[in-house]
């Protein structure tokens, strides 16, 4: 019975879809003490307030007796707000309805205790799959100290990326291209390789989707870069340039950030940038620098536009570089989460099956 | 309102799907004077009665005064079996409802002007994209004088047939694998090169979903086969093996048909094909020769079957060789006819754009 009003409290936590790392996605519905809605709030982002406060404030007196609907365990723990049992406490909740126990080790089951043992009634697991789902991006980071990545390429139906001699504009048809920035505007970084940067001069941001842009990432061993190219321009999004003790930070473009790493590997980047707060990262690299994310366990999606075309060419580039793998037990297998057509492309969404 | 009972027809017609060669697919049916379906019919197979004319007997004295509804246009030519428009006449049909004109050049109107002629009303076009659809074999090697081609491939989701070793059994799934078989069934023709029988010996039967099995054929520039391969056993089904004119002919492998060819080329081989009475052919070769046959104009469709795995690998086989395009405005386009699941891969159908 429950299930309707968490569906609602789903849907207010999408709202802040890219916004809110290093939080999780939250939303909240109150239900006054004859069931009827009275409040509704969402986490916005990172030092705003959480969405059980927003909707306990919009309910007001009449959260008095009733229920609250959260996608997420409220926390017990003061961080830049205060804790949020405390404020459900306040306001005289009687039934609290969860979806998902919070996994931050802060709070891991602490709210719904503390809750309870005030005497509230409190239901979890309501749409649990749906919240999982939801959040698997925060979820992945806590568990693994590092932002869930994704991966991104167009090739054209025989599996190529660019020509022999390196041209790729454009594999793709408007349609796909406008849905990458969707997909960017959903992310807290863009990662590529400084090649890619060499090669095709990207601006990688969300066109304006997401404000502010996400955090264009470049992973560099050699700093071997161009002067002059659009991600150096800061005006526009951030840049951090990223490299290895190797390199020479004086030959840093100017302009972007600098990142020096123990090691100039795809899994320091990901351990530096969930240490910023990112939850999720998108990947826009080149196969090499690609097979490494992969590898080294950085990428949990892949999002594979394929468009209708027929490139060929044996020493045109693919997707992906060397896994080393020898037998086909091996290789790495998964499943498909989404797969539709983009305008006259068509997306295959593929999601790691470890 | 000849939809209905030109569905009919359609679906009588795809009954003898892959097994009428040379001949079209053509179904008919029966109303008599009152609108009552009193007859259905269907070209079997060369040789066989035509359609019209099954229908026509199952109708008997009913379709006096009645309807022929019939996919393709009734022929006014004696083949292997009397015109079909002389046996509309006798059995005293009022009304011919047509959805295609054949576009054989001994019939190409000349049934629809006979049957006029003799005072029946005609109404043609009913279906007609259905119909050419349907026909898209016979239609095809009627105007180019070459059977349709499909060219079928199995890859990872990053582009791959093979590991860099050469592996690749399986990338496909149990359900993807069936579906060959159930493709093959559909064909007159399944052909490989050479190397495909030295590195997979494959047996390319629609594992008895077709009697008789397709005709498989090894394109061969060198004949050098090897002794024993599971091609050579020609009591499963008939093998050919085509070859150039530098091949010597004392080098056919013991068992299977031999067929010079003045060149060693897909397009020599279509046209041997067509006059063998092919309408349609898969291509199941590595990735040169298919790149050939894709420049030569031998391919109209590709089925693509993508695994959810990646396999990576810069030395790992991709599904075409070279193309030897330049730039992104020359590369072949297409379109997509049929994307669907196949168990847990996914199947990409292509169409070519020309």
């Amino acid at each position: 019975m429950w299930e309707l009003w968490m569906r609602r409290a789903l849907a207010l936590a999408a709202l802040a879809e890219g916004h809110t790392s290093p939080n999780p996605l939250v939303g909240a519905v109150v239900l006054d003490a004859g069931g009827r809605l009275v409040g509704e709030g969402f986490h916005a982002r990172a030092g705003k307030d959480h969405a059980e406060v927003g909707a306990l404030r919009q309910a007001g007196t009449a959260a008095c007796g009733g229920t609250l609907v959260v996608t997420l365990e409220p926390c017990c723990h003061h961080g830049r707000t205060p804790p949020c049992s405390e404020a459900v406490l306040r306001a005289g909740i009687r039934r609290v309805v969860i979806a998902l126990e919070d996994p931050d080790p802060r709070v891991a089951g602490g709210g719904i205790r503390q809750l309870r043992e005030a005497g509230l009634e409190v239901i979890s697991g309501v749409l649990r799959q749906e919240a999982l789902q939801q959040n698997r991006a925060f979820l992945h980071r806590i568990r693994s100290g590092r932002p869930f990545g994704i991966l991104k390429w167009a090739m054209s139906l025989d599996g190529r990326t660019a020509l022999p001699n390196g041209a790729s504009q454009w594999i793709s048809g408007p349609p796909a291209r406008d849905w990458v920035h969707q997909l960017r505007s959903g992310v807290d970084a863009v990662i590529v390789g400084g090649g890619t940067v060499r090669a095709d001069d990207p601006l990688l941001t969300s066109r304006g989707r997401r404000s502010p842009e996400p955090l264009r990432v470049v992973l560099s061993r050699s700093l071997d870069l161009p002067d002059q190219a659009q991600l150096w321009d800061t005006a526009i999004a951030p840049t951090l340039v990223a490299h290895g003790p190797d390199a020479d930070p004086q030959c840093l473009p100017a302009g972007p950030e600098g990142l020096g790493l123990s090691g100039c590997e795809p899994l320091q980047l990901m351990e530096a940038l969930a240490e910023r707060g990112c939850n999720q990262v998108l990947w826009e690299c080149g196969p090499e620098l690609a097979a490494v994310a992969i590898q080294q366990g950085c990428v949990q999606e892949i999002a594979a536009v394929v468009a209708p075309k027929l490139m060929g060419g044996l020493a045109a580039r693919t997707p992906l570089g060397n896994l080393d793998f020898s037998a086909m037990d091996q290789v790495l297998q998964g499943e498909w989460h989404q797969c539709e057509p983009l305008g006259r492309d068509w997306l295959l969404c593929w999601r790691s099956g470890i």
